[in-house]
């Protein structure tokens, strides 16, 4: 092994597909679009997971599991809600195979579906189907659930976690009696996305609202958050839509009011997904692997022996014993490498490729001296600590890592916000600089349209809170209320 | 509600569907076959993943996730196994959906995919085609992999949980490089499994192995345990199979060994789905509703308030976070129900129609005794404990419940294992008697599928240390070696 990457000044893309493949995240099936996601890629999913599943809880969310298929009656149901997944549906036809006469196994024509099943690429359907069972009474509200699931949209251009035919994601779907309620709930969790991006994957969001184009195909509103990879491209790390009453009438799920008064109800839904998982590889990644926040990493210090004979490794074995304990007290994620058919300059590499935060490197000198060399994944730096000083600096240099992280992909983020004031610097910052470009829109889905064919940026999303600032528009010339964000994106 | 259910005496079938229903645990979909887990059901579903997925970390396994879809050319490869699934495949044939000239939404033909592919009932295929890039030397194994996921397998008679056409489940996949590191693989998971099913769930099983009918198609060996239910029937409540080679031959998946030699690869695999839902209600529940064991139960203890006036309400709530607060310390999951619209009575209902181990019902005239009413779920026992002593004897009081419930399922289960010397014997008591009949049997799969034509009863299992006895066969009168466990089953 100890293959180079591809270096990201070279080729972004090929940087990004090597390293999924060697750090052990992912790789390509031989199913179109979809992917297996190795061992070490889903343990820090399950981190991921774990983390949002307790936010999840804490706001008072429970978990349920909904039907992979949706009947296409259904799906049909809310009318821009079909248009938007319609040609991206893997669909069911048969329930059969058979072997036919010449031995071969082919699918059983007399077991056709009356009628055909959707794969589920998101769940609104056959929830709110769900949900006209459930709800009767402003007592029944609000219901609060959420999914975890795989999703298929069909791709015909995937990338390894960030366009994928089948992924992995969460799908929160509430109900309630008023619509100002359904707007709290998908500004809470929009708020409890940004909180986990921010504060876990170590990666500032920008929290904002969506244009029509790019709005949810059945939401009122789409509020999302938006984050900036290191090749100045953004990519969407999350949505919260609060979707009216689309799918309640489409469902015809009422309720009556404390007043006794029949009304739809209000809905919201949400979502994150295994995409995340590029966003962390692309914002922090670097030339020689991943580089892994600490808040995530499935292994936060690894200590790797140096030595030559059995009897030294005893020795380096006892020390670490006392060293290991210690760090697992604090709760502190901790493997040491004993392989014994590798040297310790291929285990440094492997290490720092899986972007480990911390390692430790400890050999019999280091034992004389009664110091180990801790060595940063993030900055690269190498420092000599005394042997009893580990355990009560390490929390310390974890959070400290955790946090220049976030620092460090926070100015790199407002170095790329840009303002352009005309069509021509617009082009050119998105050309010569990338990065998020803020500029005058005049709020019209033809006029987003034609700058998104110019020049392959889109609306990343009106912020939250924005400026509001008389101008004129970059590209028609006409009026407009504020800047939005533009940018390429993933 | 407090609609009653009915009793298991009357109509036993009828009483699980709707116990499930009624406890919040699950109902039907519309899709055919495929159900919708509630909240309160998934939340115990939750219980036994976590429960499960700590014993696999801690025996070396790891997470991973594998694709949905499974090529019909993989599917094949192994010519038993794709024998046993044929028949109950979802097949996914398009990948688009269109809007047709009568403005209707049909599904696109020219969206037709070359080869079908096969929603997964389990996935070998998959996993096998998927290790052959993994697997070059005896250092890469053994590979020790889990997935958890949902996998179909079509059904024209469904039922809640037992047998549904979508499940949940996990499935563990693990690669050897000797038979014997295999075999050893799958009778550990076996053994993992009992534990958990009689520790957690309180349910006894039966360990054995499977006779040639009754092997996971492509198996060389299918452990697996059995429980009693309280209508007498049996039911697997999960399995491990010793694969051999087969699938490493299937899908070339050869290592070098130690000694520099190429060798096909070992493998195993096992599993056990939301189906231990249905084994968890049938095993305990009673007329009245769900009997949760206290180590599953998402809420253990319930505290109910017995008051009129708001006044009255908040003296409770004193006493109430006082002991909530010391029952939290202990890591005992309370719920105090202040739900301000529904009678005592009915939540007592309610929660016993949910299962919740332990109610406390605690009224002014309580406090001023300084006493609190304790009943259990399981022998529905009410007595009174001085409110100083809660804290103190809840956990002694949910350890008991768990280890009464054991015992009380492992008396019924042996009270239930008879032993038929003839096939009238055996008839009858499998008429009269229901539960596991012990019997003779020739050995060979025309007579277990002949006794099963006749009688309804399959072999459940071969005792794993069964004891060899001499004798002849119930049905055929040929010699046999040993006695079997037949039963009826779900």
């Amino acid at each position: 092994m100890a293959k180079n990457l591809t270096p990201r000044a070279s080729d972004y893309s090929q940087w990004y597909n090597e390293l999924v493949e060697l750090a052990g995240l992912a790789e390509h099936s031989p199913v179109r679009g979809c992917m297996v996601i190795k061992p070490y890629g889903y343990s820090i999913w399950e981190n991921m997971q774990s983390v949002l599943d307790s936010k999840f809880k804490e706001t008072g969310h429970s978990n349920a599991y909904f039907p992979l298929f949706i009947p296409k009656s259904f799906f049909t149901k809310e009318a821009s809600h079909v248009q938007g997944f319609a040609k991206e549906c893997a669909v069911v036809t048969h329930y059969r195979l058979k072997t036919n006469e010449a031995g071969e196994i082919v699918v059983d024509q007399d077991a056709k579906l009356e009628e055909e099943l959707i794969v589920r690429p998101t769940s609104e359907t056959i929830i709110w189907n769900t949900y006209k069972g459930w709800i009767q009474s402003y007592r029944d509200l609000p219901i609060l659930i959420n999914q975890w699931a795989n999703v298929v949209r069909w791709e015909m251009r995937t990338r390894l976690f960030l366009r994928t035919s089948e992924f992995l994601w969460q799908e929160g779907h509430t109900a309630h009696a008023t619509s100002e309620e359904a707007i709290i709930e998908s500004e809470q969790m929009l708020q409890v996305y940004a909180d986990f991006v921010e504060n876990w994957m170590a990666l500032p969001v920008i929290k904002g609202i969506k244009s029509a184009n790019e709005r949810f195909a059945g939401a009122i509103e789409t509020y999302c958050i938006e984050a900036l990879m290191q090749d100045g491209k953004a990519l969407q790390a999350g949505t919260s839509h609060f979707l009216g009453q689309n799918f309640a009438k489409a469902f015809d799920v009422k309720f009556t009011s404390r007043e006794g008064i029949q009304e739809y109800v209000w809905a919201t839904s949400w979502g994150v997904s295994t995409r995340l998982m590029g966003a962390l590889i692309m914002a922090h990644a670097d030339d020689d692997g991943l580089v892994l926040p600490p808040k995530l990493a499935p292994i936060q210090v690894v200590i790797v022996p140096v030595y030559k004979t059995e009897e030294d490794l005893e020795k380096i074995r006892l020390v670490v014993a006392n060293i290991t304990a210690k760090l697992k007290q604090q709760h502190i994620r901790v493997h040491f490498d004993t392989r014994d058919f590798l040297r310790p300059g291929f285990k440094f590499a492997e290490w720092e490729l899986k972007g480990i935060p911390v390692r430790l490197a400890l050999g019999l000198r280091d034992i004389e001296n009664q110091t180990v060399e801790v060595a940063r994944r993030d900055t690269r730096e190498k420092t000599n600590w005394a042997l009893s000083a580990v355990s009560e600096r390490m929390t310390d240099l974890l959070e400290e890592i955790q946090n220049q992280m976030f620092e460090r992909a926070l100015n790199f983020r407002n170095e790329n916000i840009r303002t352009a004031n005309s069509y021509t610097e617009f082009q050119h910052l998105l050309d010569e600089k990338s990065g998020f470009v803020s500029a005058h829109w005049d709020g019209t889905p033809e006029t987003e349209q034609l700058i998104k064919d110019e020049t392959k940026a889109t609306i990343r999303c009106i912020p939250l809170n924005n400026t509001l600032e008389a101008g004129f528009c970059i590209k028609t010339g006409n009026a407009s209320i504020q800047r939005v964000l533009f940018a390429r994106a993933y």
